[in-house]
């Protein structure tokens, strides 16, 4: 038996419309609609075999077993308040945005069964037309279960993300919030930073490590944008940031060899952590 | 007729080696001769076959008609009397730092027949063992005359570049490193600072973001604390980004949406001229 019968999907961009693909691909579900503003979008999806079938009306989810919020932050909680008038009393609701803390407390508020999802997956491409359905595969995914969080939701979302192909943990929407503003967002205002710092003219001159450090400020603006103003520990990381930007250009200006290859030693050794835990994702 | 006859490279890392093996590949010259302090180095250069013959002693580069130096920035700095003094008297000596205003000024006074190389291609990976005989291939490669450089010695460097297969620019010292400081240096500062952000116990949800904009973090320590402190222009590289990051920064602040997107979608166009650019290098 299928884990749902109808799923649907608000926001068919890269995330939507990757889960819709992995769907389809997966057989989770019988049905996969979209919900989208722009007509090309929903035929694009459409042709890609992405839905089944879709609608810049709301209305087209009302028989959903499952709807996942895939839009900006923003957009998830302007939507929220008129998708629980049309959803089925039983319906469960995620939605995948990239902060937490805000979007599960409002949320949680408004459908009675409902848990925050966070798939660590992505690019900086947009659009249905980079949709994968192979996006999530060994990749990490974070529920935020709270204490008021249905045990049988969250089972069900559970199950759906593992056949998505991710592998499943969680956390409370602060701690998420917190441990992604240091591994993903400061990540993204540092690469949109040093985008910005580049002169034109010099552009010519870039290779790889100008490439790879800002591959990232080619995301979606509006989209990053929501991201930044709904994490609460933004301007935190971002402190300590530069913090650590600072003790490496003072020990430069007081060409303190000794302190800077200290530093960047420490920096070293923690990256290489990270090459250790990698996952295609 | 080969461009040379004996080339020697002072210096097998991960850009000599790479040198030697691509001058071999290419059939660039008849003989390549390495330099190392470390025997283990000189025993798996010969075993990869880039090079001929190795020595921890400099003088095996006597009869060398061109040699390469890449070793680090103060490496260089610190060989380059005692190689002046071994060397035959038309040998063309080139070199592959990073930065070159400092190593330039200095190399041209001691050498009589130079000019300075710098290949834009590398990674984070150090040593032989990750060289590669295809590092240069569609890449671009730097050269820095000056009034004082010998024509035919530029001539010579250039088609020896070519011959690897990398396209050749030409820029004066301080426009080399003021560029270089922007496009290369800074993001290497950048993704230190933020690899010493990062709290260890989040790393485990990093994806591919933090792998990225951190990816050149797990570089050289040593080297790069050479380049820093060899680029007079690196300060106000820093402080220029900072100014940006603190536009940022007070953008979330003041929840300032309207300039926060501006922000951020002039950084996002200007990483998109970067993918038009695109070479493989």
């Amino acid at each position: 038996m299928k884990l749902f019968n109808k799923v649907a999907i608000v926001g068919v961009g890269l995330i939507g419309g990757s889960i819709a693909l992995a769907v389809k691909k997966r057989g989770i579900a019988n049905e996969v609609i979209g919900v989208s503003r722009r007509q090309k979008t929903l035929l694009l999806a459409k042709k890609i075999r992405a839905i089944n079938r879709g609608s810049n009306d709301l209305n087209i989810i009302k028989e959903a077993d499952l709807v996942i919020l895939a839009a900006a932050v923003s957009t998830i909680l302007e939507l929220a308040p008129q998708i629980s008038r049309i959803i089925k009393k039983d319906c469960v609701v995620t939605d995948v945005g990239s902060t937490k803390k805000e979007i599960v407390s409002k949320l949680e508020s408004i459908f009675a069964n409902y848990v925050g999802s966070h798939p660590l997956a992505g690019s900086e491409k947009k659009g249905v037309v980079n949709a994968q359905a192979d996006l999530f595969k060994d990749s990490l995914c974070i529920l935020t279960p709270t204490k008021n969080t249905n045990k049988v939701v969250l089972r069900k979302i559970k199950k759906f993300w593992e056949q998505m192909g991710a592998k499943v943990t969680f956390l409370t929407p602060p701690l998420h919030d917190k441990a992604l503003s240091y591994v993903s967002h400061l990540p993204h205002v540092v690469a949109f930073s040093l985008s910005s710092t580049v002169p034109k003219k010099y552009l010519r001159f870039g290779s790889s490590s100008l490439r790879d450090t800002t591959r990232i400020a080619a995301s979606d603006a509006r989209l990053w944008c929501d991201v930044f103003l709904s994490n609460q520990n933004m301007i935190k990381a971002i402190e300590s940031f530069q913090k650590n930007l600072s003790n490496i250009k003072s020990a430069i200006n007081r060409k303190d060899k000794r302190l800077l290859s200290k530093i960047l030693e420490g920096a070293r050794e923690k990256r290489v952590i990270l090459n250790k835990n990698d996952r295609s994702g």
